[in-house]
């Protein structure tokens, strides 16, 4: 579903970062970046991320139509829709600051198995 | 100046998002990604950041290493430092993004010259 906000911005910039406020909704996407995962798979890869918190996360990412549940018998997968594909240049771009900066401001991460 | 925070993320793009929290942020360095600016400049070009936030927020800035004051005479301008420029990549494609799909949400910018 595709939600229209009809509001004006002063730039694209400010509303890219508007629809996706707050950390955990680009986190989120950043692992469905990399391939469709269930709950569970991604309740285990944010340990820091509550219950109630990913739930209304995952909500708010499938109701703007970047995220969809994609069901097959009895397990059901998020994944990415093709407006969501449209973000991972911006995600990468995130993904490889991160790791590029990361030692010189003493950051380390709990998984970097990721791309 | 280098702040370093010795903490743990989860991954790297939560530790990219986390730097730059919040939205104003990110707008700011999109605008000195074009060019050095004057404060007077900043605050014209992004209307609805109050006095207080710009400052506040060009303080954070400066203080992570990612802005600088360069004076020249009598004048004082805002430019990314070179930590600032390895953003660009990241703010282009917020900006891209932004740009491909305000149509879509229905959304107008009130500036568009920016790239």
């Amino acid at each position: 579903m595709m939600r229209k906000t009809k509001r004006k911005y002063g730039c694209p910039v400010e509303f890219s970062i508007d629809l996706l406020s707050g950390k955990w909704k680009t986190v989120i996407l950043s692992r469905l970046k990399v391939q469709p995962m269930r709950y569970g798979e991604l309740r285990h890869d944010i340990p820091s991320l509550s219950d109630k918190i990913l739930t209304e996360r995952l909500r708010d990412l499938c109701e703007a139509g970047f995220v969809r549940q994609e069901r097959s018998g009895s397990t059901s997968r998020y994944c990415l829709t093709r407006r969501g594909e449209m973000l991972k240049p911006m995600l990468q771009s995130l993904y490889d600051w991160g790791q590029d900066n990361a030692e010189s401001f003493g950051v380390r991460f709990l998984s970097v198995e990721l791309n």
